[in-house]
């Protein structure tokens, strides 16, 4: 495939962004690509319906085609081509087109060919970054979480030897053999509990009842090392994120490094799309906003104000009597840092120069509202 | 309906929240209402009490009906009609009335028009302050929850089609297609393992031992990513709820905003019933009280002492051999502040000017004390 | 029952204590009777052993019985008669004694009233210091916890009147009545999941495959609610059991309060019967450890070293190579404070006195132990 | 067995380790045992393969016993023989040897004998650092853990007890006998639920549906604790590990004892192998790595360039732009300390020598770069 053939698709891509490559529209060829899939394996159904699933089928699998294409393209123009194809999006990419034409070709029963169809639900692992984090925790955790894997195994191995033992004469088909027995084991220490196989005698019960117990035991380890592991990442992450938007914050910019490592401890940064009510007149306000890019209107009398990037909003109501006097509203991408109530006195306190530059714009706000209201209060 | 309708509706408000608008009356009749309506479905007992159980119900929707206008009535005095009937608050109150007359209305048997009753325990939400919190919890943490949720949606489908492959020609009944093969995978996913579908091959429990083992890592993620947001949450609000408080407190507002935040830090806020004893004689005390607003009252001989807003008690153990010298009682609803212990010795570490005015005060009701203790066992 | 008969049973209860008052005497007794209880219900065992099984249960009786008097003689003899008999301890105490006989006095036959016999198993709380702890974790987080029980009860409640609705057809005896339905959404929403009732319907699977996620969702936020419970107690806690021996300790006592409350949060309170081993010769060293009350021995050439109440050992494994250089036994009954290496670090920095103090006594254990190694390794 | 044979065998572990001691190796061993093992125990393999599955278990054990020898010499010259005769790690290694051939001598089926094969599994623990961590924690709480058994043994006789008294009418054979009724109780409450035995009753419903929300109630409690537990323990580990290693960096051993303490919570130790990347140029770079030993190669143009023991690498990209500019892989076993954005953050401002060192040497290698890259550029 020639470097031309490529820019040509590059050129499709902007359509199709418009239409199919928003996020909402992915989601929903995938839901009915693994709706049809699905369906397709229920005789009672794939006989009357068969041809429009395999319409619908086709067409996701063009869908998915056509993206593969365009993040290709987007690869290529970035000198990344290579890099994407070893990447895990460039794999599931791949993993979502071949394997079922390839089955089909080999002369595999569609209904068992659309099956690696369920492969497309790995999609959705693409579009959350959360994942990253998730996998931090368990690198970060990694010896403790090992740990407790070996604990479950030897508790797992030594019960069911020990089943085999006690319980093989009185049930040979669940006990009769140790793989049969192993499989009682997991299905209980992972107190899942199928009943398909379930100990007898008095001393089974015995092995059996210990076993639950170190089920719970185990589950409450690895439970407690997930949680300490991510309230450990979700620290870090947030620092990093959050510093990187406030160091570009002209009003933190005269802070000495150390001031701002402080406040960046406080904020916390939080992306809002177009047209969204960030504050609501009437309610009781509880953080302030920082604007680190984008805009914000404030729906004050006669004419609203708009905000932009550097600029705060909010500090009126924890300054006076905490309900908020205005509504205020995004009118584009904007990305805003969060002060709570809590931080903001701590801010107060501790940054002298950044409490007066606040008390003093929430004074002239304060006033330029109250000179406002007389006059719309005066006789007209 | 008019004004004057609304208007005398609110009057009949107050007697009606005399009697049965009290919590404590709303729950009886809430668990009334469900039972009857539970008991409805069952014939043994409908057919004998039907009369009765139908009085019951209808009483307790006359009761939510009359409610709920009084809550109308109540909005509309404070010129929030539209704001109530958009609130959850105002759905639940519509929801717990007209679903059943409506049902009925169409004709649909008793029985069944009743169950909408069950609609009824959303009630209990509406006088729980937590729900706000726990909201927070899953916004603050929606990114990694997502992600577990994806993770969990990938495990089920792979499973289910792996396990439709391997298990559909033995068991076409449970894995035959692939939604049946998903009931599975929920099941065992979620470590609930009813039984009714369990994997018979080897492979079949390779995989489900798998699953069964994502089963319990996924749900470590969940809990320790809920556990990190709701302690994150927990400072938060708890920080907010003792602000408001502690800067009413006139001991604490000769302090400069740094050491009324680092005290807030400290503070725990508690709403307190009248007659409560908040403090026993004798007891090991290891936390002393400010009151916030109310009163109590502290049996000292020969006449008891009423304190009020703005003053403290129990520094007392504190200070001294840490045995309670007198019980406490509060005398109507009070607010109190509660330091702990470590926070009291922190507090009187660095904040000298508050360390010495709580010192004086426990010398001269120490010195009190004695004096009248001397008094009592002199020679009468 | 005269002050004269009490006098005499507290004379008994000396003895009594020598013996059968110890721990693991009652353990005995308690795990003696609860098994001889339960094995009195098996036919096959109860008819050959019945009247030996009956000896048993009559000793234990006896045992709490007695046991009750002593500690009604011991609460008489300190004024808390009453205190005692209103106190969870001395009601799980009457509780032992009287269901029994009363229900074999009403003629309930005997092995239905040794039934009550497994209220014993409350005696197991009498001497568990932890219960205050956890009980003030669910004190301290009531209002999220009856959040979460709150949902718990809407999602039960609204899911057993979908699935009556929804499968009631089908199955009429797992879902017919509201109740029925009922008893299946608590087994499923605490992912238990017996599998006597299960969804057979597409519509029933997908509600109850809702139920199972809503399940771990709120198992997941309980958990989350007690780990920051549980967190939070136990800083408190510790730091209160360990004020108490640290402010004793005269080591400390030149320090002001301020440090005072800095070291409290470093030192972790341990007890240690006689005769135990704290620090071992040729182990790594991590910690070192301050007499709050006792005395170890030191085994250091030629002639052991006692230390008693105020000093402090293992100090040499911090400053220097990490070895220990002796064995460490308790000789009677110590109350150690335990100060980790971070800590230890923390405590040599910011509190210089100390430091020093601790650095002058290493340096002089050291000098003296190798003018010890040197004589001894000397031609003699 | 003489001083001598020691020696001889001791010879032999050379090749041994170098062979079969590395850990990969030990662990397929291991694996191929225990599945031999369990394979043996199915008839329809074991009666074809039979002779095959006896040479590998035989191989298999002539392995551990040569490894045991070793881990005996091995302790011999180090004079610690006793010490491994009764440490956990020797135990396994007897535990490994001797029950097989002596369940054979005595007279044992192979099939039954091999089953004290399965003890092999408690190898796993020996390589395990992690189990050290685990057993403190259980150790550290250990009262509030036991606290919680207790409640849970409570429960689970108090519901076992009613359970029977109400079930055991309609279900002798599942609540007939108390012990039975216990069974059922414990597979409750640890959420299995098996669901060989159910109640049948309402009063019985209500009753088990209370034991499974305290089964939930329980299990959050422990994992709760646990997590507490877990946290405070592994923040502990990490400062001792980092501590041992932070002290050997020249580059840390300008500063004052209070601030390496400080500098020692910010880092952390990771291990790497020879051959490692660990930065690679492009990536955005969020921490920053001083080599505590080992040595690193970057690959910078014309010359990579080598960084041993004390020296620092990939702090560019946090004083930068974020971007890497090299990549950086270990030439050796190489311990490395890793200071992340947000401490590196605080670091620089609250260690003022520490950032001028590192601020120059970076404009040094900045500066380095740049001639480079314009010496590359100019034309040639």
């Amino acid at each position: 495939m020639s470097e031309g053939a490529f820019s040509n698709l590059a050129q499709l891509s902007a359509p199709f962004r418009r239409f199919g490559g928003s996020l909402l529209g992915r989601y929903l060829v995938l839901a009915a690509g693994l709706i049809a899939m699905m369906v397709l394996t229920v005789p009672e159904v794939r006989i009357p319906a068969g041809i429009w699933l395999h319409v619908i089928l086709w067409l996701c699998l063009a869908y998915f085609a056509i993206e593969t294409v365009v993040h290709l393209a987007h690869a290529r123009r970035n000198n990344a081509l290579a890099r994407y194809l070893v990447s895990p999006s460039g794999f599931v990419d791949l993993l979502g087109i071949f394997p079922v034409p390839i089955a089909l070709a080999t002369g595999v029963a569609p209904e068992s060919a659309w099956l690696f169809a369920s492969l497309w639900v790995l999609k959705l692992a693409q579009n959350s970054p959360g994942f990253a984090q998730l996998g931090r925790v368990f690198v970060l955790e990694a010896k403790p979480l090992a740990s407790v894997l070996v604990l479950f195994l030897i508790v797992l191995f030594l019960a069911s030897a020990l089943m085999h033992v006690v319980e093989r004469e009185g049930q040979p088909v669940g006990f009769g053999t140790l793989p049969q027995s192993l499989w009682w084991a997991v299905v209980t220490l992972t107190t899942t509990g199928y009943g398909d196989v379930v100990p007898q005698t008095v001393v089974g019960h015995l092995i059996a009842a210990l076993v639950m117990i170190c089920g719970i035991a185990t589950f409450g380890l690895w439970t407690g090392i997930l949680a300490t592991g991510f309230a450990a990442e979700s620290r870090r992450r947030n620092f990093i994120q959050t510093w990187d938007v406030v160091s570009k914050v002209p009003f933190f910019q005269t802070l000495d490094p150390s001031a701002i490592t402080d406040i960046t401890h406080m904020l916390r940064r939080v992306e809002m799309p177009a047209r969204v009510a960030v504050v609501r007149r009437g309610k009781v306000g509880d953080c302030m906003y920082f604007i680190a890019d984008g805009e914000v209107e404030v729906d004050v009398k006669p004419t609203p104000v708009r905000l932009g990037s550097g600029t705060f909003f909010g500090e009126l109501a924890l300054l006076g009597d905490s309900i908020r006097t205005a509504n205020v509203t995004t009118t584009k991408q904007t990305t805003l840092l969060i002060l709570d109530l809590a931080d903001f006195r701590k801010m107060m306190a501790s940054h002298v120069e950044l409490a007066r530059a606040i008390e003093a714009e929430g004074k002239r706000r304060l006033g330029h509202n109250q000179q406002k209201r007389e006059f719309e209060n005066s006789p007209s």
